[in-house]
Formats: C-alpha cells, sequence, structure tokens
C-alpha cells in the first residue's frame, strides 16, 4: 500500500500531515472491504445527478463505465490502495479521476464523505444481515432434522446440571430452535432499521444543489430517505443494534456449545461428534477434542466485545460526525464475520451429531428422574401436594443410600414410604410414561415433538416466500 | 424481614441450610416488586385449573379472594416478608396457605417456580415497557414543540466540534427526534418478544396435568403460549435485548446530555436551562450546574453495565434453569428504574429549555461556517469544485490572519483569491441564505423543519391509535 | 427519609429545585454507608484546622463531640436522613449545625464537597479491601487444608472437558490456590493507588487557607496526599482498578464454580456438597442443587457490569468534578459486596467438600488417560516421538472399537501396534506411576503437591506477619 | 498462505478434518507475531534438553541453527505459512523437522503446545509492556516539559464544565500527569504477574521427562517458574489486568483527548494543535480537525470491548486448556498495538500545543471564576462563611442581570451586597492574587506547580535507573 501525501483539503494548511499521524488516522485498510457499496452508491448518485440537471448524460456514462472498471481492477487485486487518500472513499474517486479526468471530480457533487460513508455502511451491512438470516434457517433447518428423527430419543433433563426429569432429545434441540427464532427476529428488526438512506445529508445540514433523494434511494432498494442530515451522518445506532443481535446470537450458542462439549465428555458421553469437526493433540495421543463448539463458546467474547466498544464509542459525542465514528467499522466487520463463521460452522456440524441412545437412556434411567411423577401419582392418589413431596424426598434419600434408583426399588421398598403406593406405580416410573404424560403444546412428549417439527417447518417455509 | 427456617424441599435433605447460605441465596429482597404480576399469573392459573377440573369453582374463589388480601397487605406494607421463604413466590404461597388452608397448596399444581418465575419477569417488564414507550412519545412531543417554535433559529452545526455549517436549532432538536424514534421501535420489538407465556412449562419438561395454555395465555394478555418447554423457563434473551435497547437509548441521551452540557457553558453559551433543573455549589456561590444532563450521562455507565452483567451471566449455561438466573432480576429492574427516570427527568426540562438566539447567530457568524456556500457559489460560476475548495481555503487563512470571517472581508479582500467573485457573494454568505439553499427532505431549511415537525406529529398520533 | 428542601447554595437562584430532579440528583439514600468515614475524615480535618489556627480549640472539641453523637444516632437508625440536603455530607454538617450552632459551618473552612466524597471514598474502599484480604487468605487457607488431606487423590486431568491425563486432585486445588494467590496481589496494588489523600484539592485548585496536607494524612492513615488538585478531585482510576480485579477474581470463581457444578452432577459424581450449601426444588422431590457455586458463577455478571459501569462513566469526561461522578458510588458498593459475599460463601464451603475418591478414580481410569505415559515410553525404548504418538493413536482407536482402556488390554493386543512393547509396559498404565512421574516443581507428584502446600503456607504466613 | 492438510495428530481419527473447520480452528494468521518468542523459548528449551541429557550437544547446536535460520526467513517475509499446521508453533517445528530431520521432532519431548504458547504469549507481552513503558515516560517528560513553560499561564478550571475557578495551564497538564504515574504503575504491577513461566507445564499435569525449570526460567528472563502445572496452561489472567490497565489508561486518554477537543472549538479556543496533527474536510474548506484526539477517545471503545472480551472468554471456563483460549490473541494483540499507537500519537503532539494565552486569560475573568475568592475575603473580615455565600451569590445574580464579571463591578456595586466590602477586595478578584492564594502541595499556586515539575522529574529520572 502506497502513502505518498496527496491532501484533497489542503488549501487552509500550511504544513503537510505527519506520516505517523497519516497512517494513524487512515481507514483505508479497513474500510477498502466496502468497495463494492461505495462503487453502487456512487452510481446511484451519478445517476440523480444527472437527473437533476448537474452531471451531462456522457459524464453519467463515463463514471459508471470507469467505476466498473476500477471494481474489477479490486477484484482482481490489481487496485494500488493508497494511505495517503485515507479512505475507501478516496482512494477510488482518485483513481476515477485519473481515468476519466476532471468529470470524476464533480461525482462528489451534493454529498459529502459523511453521508457517503454512512451510505456505503448501511449497504454493507445491509447484504451481511441478508447472508445471517440464510444462515441462520440452513442452521434451523438442520436441528427440525435431527429432532424429527430423534421424537423419541429420552435423555435426562437438567435443572442446576442434576437430573431432574426426562425429556427427549428431539425437544431438547427444538428449545435451540426457539432460541434462534427469536434471534431471526432480531436481525430482521435490525435490518429494517438499518435500510434508512443518509446519501443527501451531505457533511451535516443537507446540500444546495437540487437532488432528488427518492431517486437514489429506489435504485439502492432503501426503505426510506433519512428524516434529518444531522441524525443521518452521526448515529450508528444500527451498528450497535446488529452487534447486541449477534451478541444474543452467540449467547445461545454458548449455551449450545457448552451442552455438545458436556455431551461429549467421557463423563455425559451422550452424542458423537465426527471426526472432521474435531482436532487432536499434539503431545495427547488420545484426545479427540470438540474445538468447532469449544471455538464458539470463545468467539462469543469478542461479540460481546465489539458491542461494547461501539456503545463506547458514541458515549458522549456531540453532534453531528466527530472523526471518533471511524471507530466503527473494525468491531462491526469483524462482528460480522465471527457470526457467518460461527453460522456455519453450527450449519454444517449439527446434522452430522450421532446421539449415543443407550448412553442416554442410561443416565435417565439413574438420577431419580421421575421422582415427580411419582409426586404427581401420588397426588392422583389423594395425597396433598406437599406430603407427597416429603414422602418422594424420603424415598430418594433411600435409594441414594441403597444405590438404587426409584424404578429399581420392589414394590415393598416403595411402600414403606406411603401405603397408597399399589403396583401400578411402576407404569409412572418408566421414562416412556414419564415423557408421554407431558402431553400440550410445549411439552415434552413425543408426539408434540413432531408436532413443533411440523410447526417449524411451515415457519422456515414462510420466511422464504 | 423474619428469616426462621421453613423449608419447603427438605424431605431428602439432613441437615437446615447455612444461615449465610440462606441469605445468600434468597430473592426476596428484590423480587418482591413482582408481587403484583405473581399474583396475577397465580389468579389466572387458577381459573384455568378450575376449567381443567384439577380446582372446584370454590377452590379456586378462596385463592382469589386470599390473594386479593395479600395484595392489599403488601401495599399497605403490612405483609411481612420472610428471607427463609426464598423468594417472592414461596412467601405469598405461604401466606396464601395461611390464610385459606390446605386449598393454597393446590394452587401449585401443574406449574413451578421455574416457568412461574419467568411469566412474572415477562408480565413486569410488559408493564414497563408500556410506561417507558408513553415516556419516550412525551419527550418526542416536547422536541417538536421546542422545533417548531425555534425552525427559523440559526444556531453553527458542527463537525468535529469544529464550526462547519449553519444549521437551525429546530433542526438540530429534530435529530434528536430521530433518535428516539429508533429507541421506540426497539422497544416495541422487544415488548413483542418479551410478551409470550412460559406458563405450563413447569419444572423444564411440561406437566402431566391437563392444563388449557390458551386460557391462560388469554387471561394475562400474552400473545402466545412458549413453543417449547426447556427454552421457556431457561432463556432470559428478552431481558438482555430490553437492556440492549436501554444502553442504545442511553447512548442517545448521552449525546444529548454532551450537547446541552457545552450549550449551557460560558464558551458555548447557547442556552439557558431553568433554574429548577440545576442545582448550586457548597463552595463556590456563582455555580449553576447542569445536573440533570450530566447525571443522565453518568447513568449510561449503569445501563451499560446491566447489559453487559446479563450477556455475562447467560454465558455457557446449559439448559434449563440454573440458580445463575436468579441474577438477571436486579440489573434488570435497576435498568427500568433508570431508563424511566432519565426519560422523565429529559421530558420535564426540553419544553423548557431557552435557546440565547443572539449568542446562537453570533457563534454561527464566526467559525467560517459558510465557506462550503462559497465553495458551492464558485462552483456555480464555473470553478471545479477542487479548485473552488482550494480557494476558500486560501480565503479562511487569510482571515484567520486578519481575525475576520468569510461574510465581513470586503469585496477586494474576497476577489483577490478569485476573479470571479462579485457582489452577489454576499447574499450566499448569510446565514439566511446558507440554510434556506439547504432546502429537500432531511435539510435545515426552517420549512423543510416544519414539514418535519408535521410528519413527526402525524407519527406520534398514530401511536395512540 | 425527609425531603423538605433546604438548599446551601440558594443565593443565585431564582426558583428552587423541581422535586423530582430533588430526588433524581440525591445521592444520600446510597452514599449514607460511608458515615463511618465521612465522620472521621471531618474530625482529622477539624484537628488539623486548630493547628492551623482557624478554630479554636473549644470550636474543635464541639464538633469532635458533636460528631461522635451523630455516629451513635446513626448507627442506632435513630438519625433522620433528608433527601432534601442531597448527600451524606450535607446531613451529617446540617445536623452537627443544628447541635452545636455556628461552629459546625465552619468546618467546611479550607474543603468542599469535591475532596471531602473523594476521601470519603478511598477511606472507605481502603477498609473493605482489608475485610476482602482477610476473606482470600481464609478461602486459602481451606484450600491448602484440603490439597494436603487429598495429595494422593487421583482424578482424570481435563483439557477441553476431554480425559487428558491422571492428576491428584490436591493438584487441581492448588491451582486454584495459585489464582488467589495473583488475585490476593492485584488487590494489594489497589490498595496502595487508593490510600492517597485528596482532602486540601477543595473543589478542583487548592484552598486559600493554610492547610496542612501532611498532617490530615497521617492522621487517616493516608501514605500521602495526593499531588494535585485536579485530579485529586476528579478521578475514580482506583474504583475502576478496584473493580477489574474484582472482576478478575470473580472470573477464578466462575471456574472453580464451574467444576463445582460439573463434580456435583451425576454425571461426574466426583464430590459431595454437604446439604447445608445446598437448596431443593419445590416440585421435584429428589434435587438438591449446588445453589453456592452457580450463584456465584452467575454473580460474575454483576461485577463485570460494574467495571463496564466505570469504565464508561469516565469516558470523555473532562476536568475536573462533573455530577456524572456521583454514579461511581452503587457500582463500587455492589461490587465490594458481591466480593466479599463470594469469598464468604467458598470460604465456609470448601473445606467441606468431600471427595468420592472411588468415582475420580475410576473415571481416571477411562477416557486413556496414561496414553501419553504409554507414548512417553515408546520414546524411551527408541521410537522416535511422532511415531509412538501414531501407534498410540491406533491404540485408542482400537480401545474405543472395543470398548476397552489401555491398562485393561492384554500384552498381545498392545504388541500388535509396536513390538517394543513388552511386560513393563503395565507399570507405566497404572494412575499411581503416572502421577508419580511428574515430579518437578508444579508437577502433580504427591510429593510435589505436599511441598507446594508447605509454600504456600509459608506465604500465608507471611501476610501475617 | 497454503492449506494443504498435514495433521500431526491423525493416529486416532479417521476422516480427515472439515476444510472449513480446518480454517475456522486455526490460528496461524494472527499467532505469527509470536514467532520471535517462539523461537527463543524453543533455543531455552533444547539447551536445558541437552543440560538434562535428552538431546546431545550436536542435536541442540543443529536445532538453534536451523531456528535462526528460520527466523531470518520470517523476517525477510520467505517464510511459507500454512494453515494446515494450524499455528506458529506447528509451522515452526515443521519448518525445522524440514531443515534438520528428525531432530527437529526431538524438541517437542517435555512439553506441549498448551505450556509453549502460554510461555510465548507471557514473553510477548513482556516484550510490549517495555515499549509502553517507554512511551508513557515520553509522554510525561513532555507534559513536564509543557507544564513548567505554562507554569504561570492562567485559564479558567472548571466543574460541571462551568467556570469555577482561575488556575494555571501548567498545573491542568501535571493532573494529566499524575493520570498517567498510576498508569504507568499498573503497566509495572502487571508485568510482574506476567513474568513467571509456564514450560515445564506439558499439557497439564508437569511431564515425565528430567526437565529443570530453573534453567530455563534463566535463560528466558522469567522470574520465576509457575509454581502449579494446571494454573499454568490455562489461566490468562494477566492478559485481562494487561486490558484492564489498558483500558484505564485509555480512559485518561478520553479525558485529555475530550479537553483537547475543546480547547480548540472556536467556543474555546484555548489552544492550537499544529496543522500537522490534524486533517481537514472534502467537502468544507475552512476545516481543521483535531482528528488525533477524537481518535484516540473513539479508540478507547476497542480497548474497553478487549477486556470484556476476555473477561467473557474466561468465565466458566473448566480447567485445564480449551480451545476458548485460543481467541486470547487477537484482542490482546489489538489491545498493544492501539495503547501504543495512542501513546505515540499524544507523546509527539503534547509538546506542540500552543496555548493561546490572551483567549485563555479572557476567559477566566469571565464566569465569576473568582467568586470563592470574594466569599473567603468576607470570612477573613468576619462574615459566616454560609452568609458570606449567600451575599456572594447575591453579587452574581446581579452580575449576570448587568452582564458584569465581579471584577468588572465598582466598589459601589459591590458595596451593596454587603458593608464590609472596600477598596482592597480588587486585590482578591485579580486571577493573579486568586491562583498565588492555593499555594500548598497539590495546589494551583504557580510556584507549586514548579516544585511539582522537579518532583515529577525526579521521579521519571529514577525510572531509569
Amino acid at each position: 500500500m502506497s502513502d505518498n501525501t496527496n491532501q484533497q483539503w489542503g488549501g487552509r494548511f500550511n504544513e503537510p500531515t505527519d506520516a505517523f499521524v497519516a497512517r494513524f488516522t487512515a481507514s483505508v485498510e479497513f474500510d477498502q472491504r466496502m468497495y463494492l457499496q461505495d462503487i453502487r452508491g456512487s452510481i446511484a448518485h451519478a445517476k440523480m445527478l444527472t437527473k437533476a440537471g448537474v452531471l451531462t448524460e456522457d459524464e453519467r456514462d463515463d463514471i459508471i463505465r470507469g467505476l466498473g472498471e476500477i471494481r474489477i481492477e479490486i477484484e482482481r487485486g490489481e487496485f494500488e490502495w493508497s494511505v495517503a487518500l485515507e479512505d475507501v472513499h478516496m482512494n477510488i474517486e482518485a483513481a476515477l479521476t485519473k481515468k476519466i479526468g476532471i468529470t470524476g471530480k464533480k461525482l462528489h457533487t451534493g454529498r459529502s464523505r459523511n453521508d457517503q460513508v454512512a451510505t456505503d455502511i448501511r449497504l454493507y451491512l445491509r447484504d451481511e444481515v441478508d447472508l445471517i438470516l440464510e444462515e441462520i434457517t440452513r442452521l434451523q433447518q438442520g436441528l427440525l432434522g435431527v429432532a424429527e428423527r430423534e421424537a423419541d430419543t429420552i435423555m435426562p433433563g437438567f435443572t442446576h446440571l442434576q437430573t431432574a426429569q426426562p425429556v427427549t432429545f428431539g425437544h431438547h434441540l427444538l428449545a435451540w430452535f426457539e432460541m434462534l427464532s427469536r434471534d431471526y427476529g432480531r436481525f430482521v428488526d435490525c435490518r429494517e432499521r438499518t435500510n434508512i438512506m443518509p446519501l443527501g445529508a451531505a457533511a451535516l445540514a443537507g446540500t444546495t444543489y437540487p437532488i432528488e433523494r427518492d431517486m437514489t434511494c429506489e435504485l439502492l432498494g432503501f426503505s426510506a430517505p433519512a428524516e434529518n442530515s444531522l441524525d443521518a451522518v452521526s448515529d450508528r445506532d444500527f451498528a450497535i443494534e446488529f452487534c447486541a443481535a449477534s451478541s444474543i446470537l452467540l449467547m445461545h450458542m454458548t449455551r449450545m456449545s457448552e451442552e455438545l462439549v458436556l455431551w461429549t465428555s467421557a463423563q455425559f458421553n451422550f452424542i458423537n461428534l465426527p471426526d472432521r469437526f474435531c482436532t487432536g493433540s499434539s503431545i495427547m495421543p488420545q484426545k479427540k477434542n470438540p474445538d468447532v463448539p469449544e471455538l464458539v463458546r470463545g468467539k462469543s467474547g469478542r461479540v460481546y466485545g465489539h458491542l461494547m466498544s461501539l456503545l463506547t464509542l458514541m458515549k458522549s459525542q456531540p453532534l453531528a460526525y466527530n472523526k471518533d465514528n471511524q471507530e466503527d467499522k473494525e468491531p462491526l466487520f469483524d462482528a460480522i464475520d465471527t457470526v457467518k463463521g460461527c453460522l456455519r460452522a453450527f450449519a454444517d456440524m449439527i446434522p452430522a451429531l450421532e446421539p449415543k441412545k443407550e448412553s442416554m437412556r442410561e443416565a435417565a434411567l439413574r438420577g431419580f428422574s421421575t421422582a415427580t411423577d411419582l409426586a404427581d401419582y401420588l397426588v392422583r392418589k389423594g395425597v396433598a401436594f406437599r406430603d407427597a413431596h416429603e414422602i418422594v424426598g424420603k424415598s430418594v434419600a433411600y435409594g441414594i443410600e441403597q444405590n438404587k434408583d426409584l424404578g429399581e426399588m420392589t414394590l415393598d421398598e416403595l411402600a414403606q414410604f406411603s401405603d397408597v403406593i399399589t403396583a401400578d406405580v411402576f407404569d409412572v416410573l418408566t421414562l416412556e410414561g414419564s415423557v408421554a404424560a407431558r402431553d400440550h403444546i410445549g411439552g415434552t412428549a413425543p408426539n408434540q415433538v413432531r408436532a413443533a417439527v411440523a410447526r417449524g417447518e411451515k415457519k422456515l417455509a414462510e420466511r422464504q416466500a
């Protein structure tokens, strides 16, 4: 990257920018990734200026052709970016002027870098959110597939990481599906608030040229022009909202990751992750590590951090644009990359999860997971719930001492705690009986799981429409 | 608050809870503020259980009457909260049982504290969001009022806190209005995702009782029952989303506050804050400090902190409910209180802002605020924009040296930088000419400001509908 | 709390403070907890003013007596705090003046609330840090006790939550000890930077009275007076540093908590937590939940949040004191309370941990934990490490298929992967052989654990000295 | 960067790593910047293994030579980094083995990547902290220089951004000096806790080879070997502590930046920043923006974010090493780069600040900055402080009405508020009188400023010793 100085704003200045300061304040190294949006925005602006009579049709065509060539050069890696030209906007404008002469300079009429960068970043984010929405859907589809397949697979459900009640594996995965549905909604809402056009705000107050914002707006696919020029160039709340939605998504993914890591441990042994999603150890030959969920869990930190970074950045900034705002891009870009990477890794991996059904079942049989069912049984036999709770508590204490789960006790053993317990108790102490009995919307009964999958599929199908 | 131990879950336990642990793990000191939602939820649950045949109508009526009495006792400050009863739920249930006997214990049939607390907190938050939406609207109304009144008041617009171009004070306040409109939208979206009913999820897997979730849902005004029981009891993403929306709102308010503080300084001297919104100094008799905006600016910290707190809290929690989740309440409650307090203070204060128009105008006349207008003038006379920029830059350098703003120079002085400058230049160098020329949607021209106020009023009116 | 208005700074004001603003800006509800430090500071100030000739000895004695009475009233709950008097300082000064007349007003000579509050908060924090240091030491003592007792108890060591190599339970607990040693150091360093006296800085610039800062400094036990008055009244970096040290401590405690939660799960089953540190479920009679570690894990969120809160608070504040700073107290106080509560809970609980040695040992025997030992064995027999790694990897793959750990294979089975394996291989495949072989400073060998405990005890003893 | 797969841990694996997963989990793109520390660590390890009899002297010499060649290749940009080799360690080891054959593989004896990376990162951070300490000192030297030069320059001191009392510009800059002194101390403390050697901890439990950790420790300049192997490979608290110290430093720099931005505004007009530290506008020819302080202010966000990122990363990680930890590097590296860049920019810029003394003085004369002096004058004449405060408050109210500062009123005007006011009042109302009267350690009197500069110079000199 070259850094010969070529300042565009020098008339008022008596000495050139310090070389370190020039590098320290330049953004081209990271904002060049918005080149496509910058070019797209400039083409729309040129078309509008032509309609407004500021540019001739020939000038417009020269600009469009020149920008097209620049795009190709950039995509081929042949474009020479210059730090002295500060940012993606000046780099492209300077190249355009070199290519088509004085007309290149006219392109900047009626706009400023302040509204230009705000437009670029919104276009860029909008495009990326669309990709993210697709990946969430793909991950959710994978979850529905496994959930349907495992609607009858029984595992222990936990609270406090203590065995609580039996649930089905399909039901558990549908909890993840629900989290992701809300995440999807948050990104949709964020996209809507992002898709507003700053162009026309110029430096901060609007412009004296006869611009037609509705035309640019339509050409760029924005839903409306921003209502206030000061606000348009200075706020970055949409970027913060994106990082907030991303942080919540990553939070959800840490929970999934935590469970995947637990489940692949020797102690839980609930699932197998195919080797292609794992790595080994340079020193311990037996190791097969669940790297993908661990790394995703760790990546929550960077997304949380970017959220905090942007919130801090914007705190106490007076209107309108301040140089501080240049710091909005790297956190946002890295949040986007991280979200896409994590979603892709999960969307690839989830359909390949291999539950170890015997091991899950075995675990569900331990830990007194049907204690609540026994209490409910007593209640149905007329015992008050609090008394039933006490009776079952004592049975569990006995079981711990004797190292027997409830279902493993004899009728005599059980009956010593309450004389209403009879042989039919063993029906409610089965895992199948326990899950099937939770048969209402949102419950873990296999038929409810299948119904939930069907509703989920319908919801995903509607997104495509 | 009493703390004699009376544990409801003791059958399995060999020793009582350690006294310090009991206090350390109890939540009643802060969750009692949800008493109304807890009672409302219990009444709906009792009605549903009656329809489902679990309670008789008499039992239901006893419960409703008992809970009504408890509510009154709480509101009169006569209710004795007990730390030993851990939380708001157990305190109320114990009081109910004391009041109406064994029937009180039946109320807990088919639910668990896990779905109960998740229901209470969503009801509570929903109610508070409604109040917040009202306060945002009130603040926005105040802004529209001042903006309309000051649609012609000229002040300097800043970028980098350097004088940039003249804007109108009304236009500036409308930038604040726009920020708040997006904040409003975020709270509406958050409310929608909050207003989903966990009740029926029981401990984590649903319940074996024949519950009718649609009935409870309707009675409590939820938009739908939660689709998955594990998700319903364990996620707190709605609380994080609320704190994110609150953080962005507070971020916006720090920007407003920063400007209010600047504007009340002797150096800016743009506005006067009525004495009733200020405080003085115990030692410096001349001081009148803009405490309200300063404090609001400072309060951003606590809301950002609560957001980070909840994101951290939920990171890496395996499903379903864990005790960690008890820590969701205090940050959420304090965020709610802070948001309401800051909005109220601003909604009261904004209509009372007194702009010092002469001082604003004087500042706009300094700082070469019409330099862009001069450049545009040169462009209209056929000078290329980059050359125009250079010419004006040199005029400014001259002005700094001579301590004269552009509008204060003679025609001869101006003409030494370009011979296309003639007497008509003084029209574009007036403040009125400058702002009036930015006459498009979003621009600072007074008639655009008035049109924006009208659109804003329409938008607020539609909210009421 | 009364809130009749009685403003001390009204001469310049034309209207009283708005009632809501008065409440919104008052701090007395939370800063009254510094009453003792405020009184202590005032007494030292009065003594100094007497030496400086500003107060007479009689006046000084009246002040000291009056403040002593106020202290007693506060501690008996008989003091009437008033919101109208804004903060702890004005409340106490007003009460003093009421008690001893005009002399009470003289106490404020040569100081301002700005240096007064900065002094109070540093004194308060210093006292609390001393308590925290004691609790860390107590917790560390508990860890050394269990570590010594369990120096020979073998458990699996994990990386990636996959079985890695056998370690001793004592060694594992010493890792926690080390973390806490660094935390201790951070609090000591923070205390040192906190223990600097702002008094004498007055409002921001120092005072015109002939104060003797060294005298007050010595009376209050500060190590030195602050070097710069503007800095003294405006910075809160010591409070941020405290929250950072607290966040790192809590981070460490989340790691300990996470392990305790895992270890008490049915799947790990490594330890038992005595019932007095656990709670149960209102619905699931078998549950015994590890509430204390869960809650501590969750409380990390609030401390991280407070750190972020204070960092945000101070961002971009111009010198010197701004009202924003009032927001420093609640986060700091809550961080202090949280740290003390978590440390106390752990210091009480750790010595009561009951390892389930058989279960730990059983787990260490599974998961191919001695695979590295086998590889090292092959290296000693002349196999290159990378080849040895490959050989052991294949043995493990075979073991997974056959469901046999390395130590359970016959010599023939092992020898099929390398012909250098002979009968002596079984020595290195024992758990005892494996841990004993890691016999260097920092290694897991039991004698190293005992030596580390001895060094730890020496270190703790030196703290008392 | 090549990414052909060449996994070092494949014996146990049945299928190659998925290509996306390989890229997603690789760290070489960012950890290659630790190549020097990795090589330095390996050389020390090789020397130690030779003394321990594991390597021959010839093998050691081959390794040292090979690593030296690799270092040169890397520094010349000729080294081919491979994603398939995952990280900097495997890349260098593979290159070494290619260069010197089987001996290259022996280098990994008695260590693991877990202790290797922990060692590299500590060495790297230690080196960078040393550079940071130098830059802080350079910045502080610049401040002392300007402070001494401007010990008599009077400006208004602010609280609440309202004029409070006159201070000297030198005194104000010394407040910044003090903040930086504490920052310096925090980095020194962090360096001390960082400079502990993990090497020897191997994967997590130590190693079976006869290593001599004291020797490696001395060769690498660490102050001691880590006391516990599990702790050594798994904790990253030193990196968090670094980010906390950096966040506090950046917080201080936002305060300085905020003031610089204010002071360069047309409204304050207190200083001039030389053109070489500023940039202009592409559209507004008059603009000269204080980019450096604005950008530094904005960069606080990224450092705060990295702190939060690392705290989140480590939350709830069970021991020992987890893949999550790979995410520690990018935040740490970026925090280091940011801190160095911001310090360099300030250290270059501060000595070039040009105060506009007349403008500062003019501002100090406005805003009733000597009101406290007038109150103190009244007290010396026997008026009780509270009455004096009231009298001056009324004088100020009169002054606001008449648009006259206190020093501009006639004796008659002043005397209407108190008859003890006589002609000598004008001495205390001068700016020089006001600042000179605050003549104690920490006060703003010019001779105190000079004394403070002298103490500061002594302190900096002692650092070099």
